[in-house]
């Protein structure tokens, strides 16, 4: 931005922009204004990844409607999460979205070959979090990562998990899910030498309070190298462990 | 209860009670009224133990009461709970208290032989816990229990648990102490095939919330055959591992 | 286990067996990996009771899967809880399911014969408990439990408890389940003198926020020997009870 | 009120009062206006009682600015609520303010004799809880009622309660106080045919979240006739109770 | 129940009943067992009101069966709560049930003439309460008390309840029934000299957090002589207001 | 009210107007009786704005009631809140009403020139908040103000919202909406020079609970001038911000 | 701020101002930076107010650096908040500050003359209360609004808050502020024509967990033109209703 | 570990190693028991980094054995987190620890070079979050990275935030920190490629309720790439920070 901005002055200065087209430039925004929406056109420039358009509270006409945009702008990949099985198949009339109905993710495009650093382990405490670990999964693995899947691995059968120490200890990062006890973030933290991220999800009951239980459990975890994303937040954590994934010097 | 009322029933059957002695025994409380306290001296022949002093906002003068009280009706072995350590000096000038620092527990008398089905373990996830650990572990040897202490044996350093897996799948009942994530109990549960009584610690900061998170955490356990008692509740989690620990045949 | 791994430990000394085969063993995982679960098979050595298939959250397909190969493996007697007659339905078209609408369990297998210390008394508030009361009761009885029932004896009609106290002075475990207040298990934790295992439901509506008001007066019984667990969760106090009406000698 | 309205209108119509002086009359505002309270002088003719101070968060000088005028103006019987030791003694400079540590309370003046319709019972579940019932019951005598005090019959120990029987089918009304699990106003509301006023108190520790799980305890009463009043409310019961005592006929 | 077992011991004594038949008697319990529920036949004799039947969570068969025993023993009035529109029309085929869609309250007698102490004021703070205001007015009406409505009263528009003053000064009890800031009962706690029960309702939006912020409000009304019941308890709410307005003297 | 209070009693002073007709005057309720509802019929003189009827949990006949009479008392601008889609069919057979389904207002008459002080902007962080800010903008510009809407200005794509500066620093009163983590009204605070009214929606999932999370972080804002409405609560932001932009001399 | 960057890139053109130079100009950051804090000197120019020194957490030291950088930068008027009377006492050894113990505010420099719309009136629901008053009291006179303070008028006492009537009538904004129920607001916001803000106060015990309860009841405040800061923040309240008292047309 | 276990079986294989040998090899446990706690001496190797003493909750004493058990396997460099200055004082005698009392950690040993892959940014909302940013940022220097303080950057004065937009870009890993709101790792969040670790702070009051508006709001971050730690967990922070920063390839 430093270096558009300086770009800019030199044009000014050199009087190849005038101070108002200068203004006028300034004041361009980086996105397309859909009057619902504002797409964020120059977020592959400022963060290096594509939009993501989270499907919750938004009708198959707005989601089309963003599709078109962005595309119209050169974008290939694109994510859509939380997307309804109705409303998937509604935007699929307008675009060649495929839909995965486990981890309700909507996709356009190819996925990158993996270029990471390592490999992703998702891990999951039971079966009933696999919905969550799917949105993680494919979330990474759209983004250009390797991923391991080690499902139904909590920790009330350890030797489930301790059979996969190979995978763990050589893990690049770990996210681990897990509802009721939250535990499995705190076992694997541990064990494993690289960052994991917890991720709480709303399966149980009771005093599971939809997921507030294992919540407080990660963020509390005993075991360093622990973070938490939002309960049931698949994408957070497939994002996030992406980015740590495609760390490169900065010095 | 039943075994009493028979007797009296025949007693004024056969007329060697009158009706208002049988009337008048009947309603004789099975307990000192001390004003402010009502000492339940028939507990010992209902359950079977001692009356236990709830130490917790209760002054010196009226614990020492209730103890002279306990003692002049025969009882030798009593135990005060959550008793500060001035309150405790201030008892010792009255009857011959010892005082535990570390449990905060008073103790009159000696304690039984151990006479219970096997060994109670009392695990602690972490050094903060002990106190509460003491608070259990004191307890269950004041009711004639063996107990085998396990501190600091958190579940983000696996191994140190698993060095002591033997004592762990060998014990009559385990009491499994944690404060923050509280996962021991979870981790022990999936381990042990014994009754496994968890007891949340209030050791944490921040989104512990006082012992909340690992209540919380304890009572979304997925492993079977573990049950919660409140958070820093040693003595309860003792007093019923003596229980379980006693437990004989009643077809 | 320290007895197999003594024992793999001398197959490769007497080298009957070799390094690499015994890291195979050792590696060898006691589970079925279906992918989405991996079926525990060693629980029955390990903690000596089947696997029991937590049904809410899996599908029909999953359950059928997950019971075809338990059966594979020898399995007989196996439980399913949280099932909803639907599923139940499904999966009963692969094995001979039988589904008890009440406590939402499907079973498979005889029940054996109670062998027990003594008797499990089931005990509720109200009528709208006896779902969550049905799901502990015929899981103790899976076990090989004796059970005895006592319904809506809430302790706003008290004579409807006193005139059971000799059930409940004799019993050897005794399951409390109440909604709202949930003041049950003190009331019975103050008569018995067996292990009480307190169960809050869910049942009442405003102030008892989905059982949280019974699940906080249970954790905060002022009587001895209680101990909680999830609200609502009939199947882990029916495990408990059977576990503690099974202890034996482990001196 | 509206008699004092239609004289005062009279008195306009009769032309014995100008317009401006009733103007002026109907905005003379019906309190000692103290710059930092506003005290109520016409609580008295409104609602039968006097105004009672509420201690907390008032300095020493501001309660005594406050007898000064209640007792300017005739006020012979004052209560104090909240009192520290402190702040009481430096009151009892300027005025005969008598202080009761134990329930906190400031008095002001001799109690009249007791009128209402039978006995109020005040009942507390243990020792601990003897400040909020103090409260309540030196309250509701100060206000002519007369009281008897049941402490330490919580339900853990039900003979202690249910000796008491008699005073409890016969009562008025009934306080009943407790921490903990708040069991004892649902017991004696299954037991008595009088209006029960529920306190919870702050008695407790964990889980009892300062007096909250007594308080929904409460609030989910299965029994009919019970009400709540905040945590610690013993003023507050005491006042009701009364209340409910002197109830007249008003067809 | 003194003089019942004075009886009891008398006739033993004089050997007009033999220990066995009195000990038989004394475990006579005092409801009708239905397995699913045990219904207290007693309690018009010990509370003088006829048991009434919390509909929610019951099957219309559970219903009908209890209404059944109910009418054998001589119940002619009878209440059953919390009822939806098709288990009232199916237990109606059974017995004369009458239903009030409104308070959805199901009705079986004619209600007795008013006999209390006055008139009970039910007032709501707005049109959306009047559901939870009919069951509290039908239930008090059932048990013989004269109702007067004031509905839409709420605080916001202060005059739509000063219009009201001369009912709620003469009132003999009210029942002040709020939803969202549940401010009503601390205003009219300021002006009336009665008893004032307060119901929070579930009415209200965002952070009215189905009723919670009502009932916080009520608990801590600086308004003497009100009391609180549970989140939407209008039957509750009735019932203690009937108690209290046919209080008689107990002295 | 003082000025019609002093013609009253001048009235009765001047013999033109009886005590018992200015008994009557004094005691007639400016709003009208339907029985279920009290329309305030007064509160555009004491106000200065028509009555909004919230629709929500009132069934089409009683709004269809309200309206009616309020149009007979010449009530021309009504807005109806909160009304479904089906219920707003169900009114408009009476009336002209016309409905917005985003907003879901029903609305009768034509809305007033913008004779506000400036311009309302309303501006959200995603677009999902849209039917929440519709609700607001459409009640502002129903009681005379113009509206500039920003949506999906969150402050995770903080150019949005920078590339309106402008907008924002020249706004009368601003309008920032916003769920999950509510951090909008924060930003926009630390920009803006005019009242930022905050309001927190339920858009979200997980740890948001609701509208929870946004909710509190509006509380805490450290930006000066800003304060927060209920979650959800366009009406109340929309009626606010009108009132602030027609704010007049009142030294 | 667009005239600056307009004026910045004219000089650019007009090449009195070197790229360099413009860029470093660009960067300036318009605050002190005290490696502790940045201190705003801007905020005069970009919201017309002077920096207001947030004090709690601040160390004396801390405070006296930052009031001297703003004093170097010729601020003259200062507010210190949340100031305890120890660290105010250390502050003024190095500046002319003054301290009001009651609303915990430093103060340095002289208020300005009232130049507002019209009268804020302050009030309070009870004397405890008053710190939170006069936060919020003096604030607004710090930046130039003439206050009206009406303490101790809750609405358990009605008449005391309609003796005046007039003045909430006349207000330009009303600060209502009450702690326990927190119905003041609502009643007054029912009565005024102005905007009112609500400011919860942490006043009370038990249920009014440190004002929550009051935060819910104004949060759901069935006024309109009701809108609510944070617990206790006098300061922000005063602060708002400042700027809203000095709206000018903005058209 | 695999690799430790294939020698041991082949030691055994090779007859170099009794069985007996090698069962108790197995058992050897790598840490010292201290017997209050258990000096995890293997996590250096394991995990690639030294231990850390959480100081809470832990003696003097217990500290100084801790700290002596691992220098004498020749651990130098130990850090010692939330240490009071007391103990602190009492530690340094038995060893060199240095104390530093804005982060309240405890140091032993010189810090490595920095050898990250870049610099990590340490950010705050405001000058109160210091202490728990000094914890961060100390942490992540004695674990070898680089570390920018960006203190007091709080998003309601935007432009303190934006003049560091260049060292936010080409952060490594960014640590945000903030109280109230928690604002700051949203913004930061949306502007920067990297990942970006939250910690909510208990800075605040009211409704911050201890730093749980923070927490919630970071939680729910719409900026992608955000995880979070628990509320003042600025060693966790700088601890992961330290991790991601030495991401290395792992393919």
């Amino acid at each position: 931005m430093r270096t558009e901005l300086k770009q800019l002055l030199q044009a000014v200065q050199n009087q190849t922009l005038s101070v108002e087209e200068a203004l006028l430039k300034l004041k361009l925004t980086p996105y397309a204004d859909l009057d619902f929406a504002r797409v964020d056109l120059h977020r592959q420039i400022r963060q290096g990844v594509p939009e993501v358009i989270y499907g919750a509270g938004k009708t198959a006409w707005q989601i089309a409607e963003i599709i078109r945009v962005m595309r119209d702008h050169g974008q290939e990949r694109i994510l859509v999460t939380r997307l309804t099985e109705e409303t998937a198949a509604a935007v699929a009339k307008t675009c060649p979205l495929r839909y995965d109905p486990v981890s309700r993710l909507g996709i356009l495009g190819d996925f990158p070959s993996p270029d990471g650093i390592g490999t992703i382990v998702v891990a999951t405490g039971g079966t009933s979090d696999i919905p969550v670990a799917e949105e993680a999964a494919v979330t990474a693995e759209s983004f250009g990562n390797s991923v391991l899947r080690l499902y139904d691995v909590g920790v009330a059968g350890l030797h489930r998990l301790l059979s996969h120490l190979e995978e763990i200890m050589t893990a690049s990062v770990i996210i681990a899910i897990a509802g009721m006890e939250g535990a499995l973030p705190s076992v694997i933290g541990g064990l494993a030498d690289c960052p994991v991220i917890a991720v709480p999800t709303s399966v149980g009951y009771g005093a599971s309070f939809q997921g507030l239980s294992a919540l407080l459990a990660m963020l509390n975890s005993c075991a360093s190298g622990v973070s938490v994303v939002n309960i049931d937040n698949g994408f957070g954590a497939g994002f996030l462990a992406s980015r740590i994934n495609h760390m490169e010097a900065k010095k």
